[in-house]
């Protein structure tokens, strides 16, 4: 196990008392209170929710200017520890975000928050590399058994993980109205189990793009082992060399990294993508307005990721002269989910340090938790959007095919072309 | 039966001709031809789809210039006829109109289609006069027997109007997840059929409000008649006029109406009238992309009516400090809607000229037709936007329960409270 810093044992001074008390002011007094190294309490004393225990000095002046990325900072390193229940302290400091008014010390701090990344293909490259390239090994310490890392489905709120995953794959399958000898193109796809699910579940060809070279070698093995390779082609490419017509186009889970400045291009090669009657899905999160991404995520799990507001993904569907079909907003649905993978996280979390550090683990429980209450807060949003050509008068005529039960799209589980 | 102009007799000059084969070409030459007043034709000689005939030289001229204010105009007068089915011929135009990249003739035209309009309270009343104010009788020919000038929503593509009609208030209730004994705001409420709907029905009370002054007479006295007195309210007033909280805010081909200038105010409007758990709807005329209005129905027919895009909808979320919950697409419906509507008026129309005058009629056959057409070729859409508090988490688990079959949200038809 790494070795934790030590606290100090210095009393807090005047001024550090006031900025504690300044702090917590600015959230409007919030449900949670704040303490500092030598036990000096500010904010809610008998608080319901829980405490941050500041347990450093340097800490506390580094809240005040980079606010989250501080934090996270902080916490990650474990000079800053949350009592209570992680997500609930958190989900109460959104809430507290989102009631005050931004101040001097907001205005400030956003300074720091407001980076943009460029979108290159190497440098889209760098940036998934950095996430989905850590190693498979630790991820399916936390996933499902298929590796579908983006919101789940629960149908039904009992649903266990691994169902409400094939949930999500069955929904977005019906969205598309998928038909058995179909074609599909599927713009970055993970580990492969969507892609996957269509050919074996819905009889449909599927060309599944991805720049993360561990995830296409998986994928690869997956559909050799369930012989779906004349079905499933799994390229290591950018969405941006696709080439050729398909009845489907459908992006789960990628939107995020796409970067909003080539939205426009990326509605442009929906476009090209599409037959006249071909339908087009995106899964993301989201946002219910325009924000920077969270300054700490961006730095350490996320480089360049973006969650749009559905205004900004607007710009996709005018550029690509699309027609927006439906919406629909799972938001809660991927607080659950996160439940479910922080859960199993933690009941892996020994393994994750002797493979890692106490320092990775303290980073992704707090991305974990974060996550969950940025969900739960309204913070951030899960938005399918379906699509087709502006001209295309070939659309279902209303949802209701997707809800009828016993009935699955295109074909029977059991067909295999 | 109003004189029509008398037609032309001179032939055609050089320069005229050249300019009919101009404004084919600029349209890249679609499947409908035209025809000079002295049997000169333009375009395709064996047209498939139909034949648009220029009785008058002053025609020719203005359409360069005015484009759809022209044509429209040189329409209702007499001195532009169509050969072949309306709806076919203005489909093909606009499809025509999509293929084409805009020139010098589109940029000079689109000088005179860019109109703007106050929303101001008494702007708003004498628009909405303009339109539904000319009589109730009037509408009660060619709309169905509640009066729901909106589009329909067939949930079987075999229903009836009457039937699909009060499918999509049932639609609309289910959305909204309406319980017996909650109170809805409806802003906008025509003639009523929504508000007595929703207590009717669903047992709930409802507060309506709506500027057009023969609306609100004649929905207060079905209200009276149906013995619903004390469950709707009918208020002869603004939206903006709309005081306390509600479980439910509603608004059904309002929005239209509303100003893209006032989204913002709307926003904060739905804000202050839902109840934290409260629920919201908008229906809407939309577009794909921001566009200017129609610059001869902008004139003639809806006054200061602006059908907004999604992006330029988000607005009054985000003001509003709402979650996007759903979104749907039902611009098929609406085409279908008004090919009954234009059924029934053709079945009307001797009658209506009679109320009127020819010209009168050949407007509103031009309105009814060229709304299909822009139905059909996706020059409008119509969105059913739902949405709740940002931070409201008690909102529906998934869409399934609209679409169970026999459940009707609140309570059954026979609950009369």
């Amino acid at each position: 196990m790494a070795p934790m810093p030590a606290s100090i044992t210095r009393e807090s001074r005047p001024w550090e008392r006031w900025l504690a008390r300044r702090l917590m002011a600015s959230l409007n007094d919030p449900d949670f209170s704040l303490e500092l190294w030598d036990g000096f309490r500010a904010g809610a004393t008998l608080s319901s929710v829980g405490t941050f225990r500041i347990l450093h000095p340097t800490v506390l002046t580094r809240l005040c200017w980079q606010r989250s990325l501080a934090f996270d900072e902080a916490y990650s390193e474990g000079m800053l520890e949350v009592q209570g229940d992680l997500v609930e302290v958190l989900l109460e400091l959104n809430r507290a975000l989102a009631r005050s008014s931004p101040n001097w010390l907001g205005r400030l701090s956003d300074r720091w928050q407001r980076t943009r990344h460029p979108h290159s293909f190497a440098d889209s490259k760098s940036s998934v590399y950095h996430h989905y390239d850590i190693s498979n090994e630790f991820y399916q310490q936390w996933l499902d058994a298929q590796l579908v890392y983006t919101c789940a489905y629960y149908s039904q709120p009992d649903l266990a993980l691994e169902e409400a995953q094939v949930a999500k794959l069955d929904h977005v399958c019906r969205k598309l109205r998928l038909q058995p000898g179909e074609t599909v193109v599927e713009a970055g796809c993970g580990w492969g189990a969507l892609a996957l699910h269509m050919a074996r579940q819905y009889g449909v060809h599927v060309r599944a793009f991805n720049i993360s070279h561990e995830q296409v070698a998986y994928a690869r093995d997956r559909a050799k082992a369930e012989g779906l390779e004349d079905r499933v082609q799994f390229l290591e490419d950018d969405y941006r060399q696709i080439r050729g017509r398909f009845d489907a186009f459908v992006s789960v889970g990628m939107l995020e990294h796409v970067g909003i400045d080539n939205y426009a291009e990326l509605g442009r090669q929906i476009n090209r993508s599409l037959k006249p009657h071909g339908r087009g899905l995106i899964h993301t999160i989201g946002r219910n307005a325009p924000a920077p991404m969270d300054a700490w995520a961006d730095k350490y799990i996320f480089p360049g990721a973006e969650p749009p507001s559905l205004s900004q993904m607007t710009e996709i569907f005018e550029a690509g002269r699309l027609s927006i079909l439906d919406v629909e907003n799972l938001r809660l649905h991927y607080a659950k989910t996160l439940r479910e993978w922080h859960q199993r996280f933690e009941a892996s979390a020994e393994n994750i340090e002797h493979q890692f550090d106490v320092r990775f683990v303290r980073m992704w429980r707090l991305y974990l938790c974060a996550s969950i209450a940025a969900f739960l807060s309204g913070d951030l949003q899960l938005f399918q959007v379906t699509c087709s050509h502006a001209e295309n008068n070939d659309v279902p005529w209303t949802r209701a095919d997707i809800y009828r039960s016993g009935e699955r799209g295109g074909v029977s589980p059991s067909v295999r072309g």
